[in-house]
């Protein structure tokens, strides 16, 4: 009887150790470092990061652990956005999503299928902690389009930051629906917080980013990225059968535009993009401005516009410089600042595929003359915006 | 004592579940798939990947499991690459690496601190295989640049592919340093292996890929691309003391670009590229196409010219659209084919950081005329391709 004792507590002792073995393995934690060190040593996560100093590219990289950003999100962008600022040693993240992890987001970068089930701020919280423990995470698993997280998500974005009671620096959105981006741009309005948008096409091969300053560019409102595909949703497609297609390349590159373009903004470095689009089939990247539109539906969007107005002569322009306007001002007072030729957009449109119902291609050019076809694609012309308006408008 | 018995009995028990949880969790083995499906239900990885059929982007999407790729490096660009490629389940990956996993690689995506230590292919093959376990894996923990090394990377790269006996599909050049790059430009030109060179510069805001059809296209020795920086690889850095800036985005940008480029090319969809830069302090995107040099100094180069020209009367040229030579033929016949203007090209030029040593920016132009200044950048014109290659020859 002493024998099996002694056995099973060595076999207890065993296990224990295992056990330790297996869950550091799963998550070893790496000690939380105080202030970031510029040495050259293997084990200082952030020597290359502060390299960036030495190389005279940013003056205070350091400033990252003071900024908070707010991910709406957590899907093929927003996840690999997460981890980027993750990396880069961001404050705080607050990561809002209210979908599941499922086998049929592997085709896209960070979710792994041990993680099918569990809701996705859940996992991505857990998988980044493990890389960088210095960031702070908060985490909200709900949809903000709902009347009562609606509220809520105002109200962490106005205080959620990591100063107590600040509003966060940016907010990032990574969503998939119109319904999501229209919350955001209305909380975001309101508040005059800026944000940062961003899309990939059903079609998994174009994609875009847009810097938004209320009162002072184009809000979601007053002319929405050309184009974010119609009013369907990921979960409408799944349910009548239709199923947009992702590729991890295009999610990959535009969440690198996207994180990129957030720390030029934060870190005051490079130029900031206002509008950068990302067509794969053509390795085409288009550029340009859009200025708010003074009869935006959005009553505080024409508010922000008053006060930017109204403060501009006071304000240094940094950062906006004033491109030449090459289309003409429309009905919906919305300028066109491209720096490619109409010429330049039309090489540039790829096949029209064969879509389903409502669904439409971002940037696809259709040709002018030929009215009949294609009558679901967006032109980029000024009658086009006029028209996805009042489309938007019955929807 | 009965009691102490059955207590530890118990506790063995509920050890070896946690056990067992604790490693499922790790590596849930998610079961093998025979054929692709493009049944739009949440437990299908493939079904995002499936309607790019549909969706009329791919013609025949399935035959992706069909192709072996090498990627040599496994780093920030490398790993990203192979991931994606791994989601995207492609048949075959052959990886190449001799470094090992640090916290200073935490900056960039992939790699979570619990691997430090490891090395790169072996840590890398273990999450791929978790991510997909559909994917083929052949992985060597080796310096390819090593006379001995080198001939296994010839005969891997001539034998390793899916199909027994056969030269793999496409390698991947994703490598930190100059010779690493010679090696895989002397092993391609002598077999005529296709492959596809990335790179990102010292100051980590800008990268480049490029396709190298031998024979065809300008190779690694005709003409470098414009820079991967000076022939100091990152061993030589840490030991100086200097360390190169990184960053995940634009890694993950490049990684991204240089994929989608690799599935354009297998799965024949939208235009491959050449040559695509990515300056992110602009976000410039420039191409451009190099032709083969004539007078190249690797003789297989020389010899896969002329193959390519008594057979090219016979060949449908199918991809490579002849484009206008905006750029006078120079002494080394090489003709740049660019889609900017010199002044795009000077617009888009960042500023010229304080750099160790040897360290070249990519893609910035110095001004024309201040020749006293910058003599570590290289110009976009003939003379700096012939100083390019001046400097080279004496390194």
């Amino acid at each position: 009887n002493m024998t099996s004792i002694e056995e099973l507590k060595l076999r207890v002792r065993e296990l224990e150790n295992e056990l330790i073995k297996c869950k550091q393995k799963r998550c070893t934690a790496i000690p939380r470092i105080d202030k970031m060190s510029a040495e050259v040593v293997d084990s200082n996560p952030y020597s290359r990061l502060m390299a960036l100093k030495r190389m005279g590219i940013v003056e205070d990289y350091e400033k990252i652990r003071t900024f908070t950003v707010a991910v709406v999100g957590v899907g093929g962008v927003g996840s690999v956005t997460a981890e980027m600022l993750t990396r880069c040693g961001i404050g705080k993240l607050i990561l809002f999503d209210y979908d599941k992890v499922e086998l049929a987001n592997m085709n896209r970068l960070f979710f792994q299928p041990h993680q099918a089930g569990l809701s996705k701020v859940e996992a991505a919280e857990h998988t980044l902690r493990n890389i960088n423990p210095d960031v702070q995470f908060e985490t909200h698993n709900y949809n903000i389009t709902t009347m009562e997280h609606f509220a809520h998500f105002m109200d962490r974005i106005s205080y959620g930051a990591l100063q107590e009671g600040k509003a966060v620096d940016l907010i990032l959105s990574c969503v998939d629906n119109f319904e999501a981006r229209m919350a955001i741009n209305a909380a975001c309005n309101e508040l005059g917080q800026i944000w940062m948008e961003s899309g990939v096409s059903e079609n998994a091969v174009s994609g875009h980013i847009q810097l938004i300053i209320p009162g002072e560019t184009a809000c979601f409102a007053c002319a929405p990225p050309l184009v974010v595909a119609a009013n369907i949703d990921e979960k409408t497609l799944k349910r009548e059968g239709v199923c947009a297609a992702s590729l991890p390349t295009t999610m990959g590159v535009v969440a690198g535009i996207l994180v990129q373009n957030v720390l030029k903004y934060l870190l005051k470095f490079g130029t900031v993009s206002h509008y950068l689009g990302y067509n794969a089939m053509q390795d085409f990247f288009p550029t340009m401005a859009m200025k708010a539109n003074p009869t935006c539906d959005d009553r505080y969007c024409r508010k922000q516009q008053d006060d930017y107005k109204a403060e501009r002569p006071k304000k240094v322009v940094e950062e906006v410089v004033e491109e030449e306007v090459v289309h003409e001002e429309n009905d919906w007072g919305i300028e066109l600042v491209s720096e490619q030729t109409e010429e330049e957009l039309h090489a540039a449109s790829g096949p029209v595929p064969d879509l389903p119902e409502g669904i439409t291609v971002a940037y696809t050019i259709p040709e002018k003359e030929t009215g009949a076809s294609g009558g679901e694609t967006v032109e980029e012309t000024e009658q086009s915006l006029e028209e996805l308006m009042a489309q938007m408008r019955k929807m």
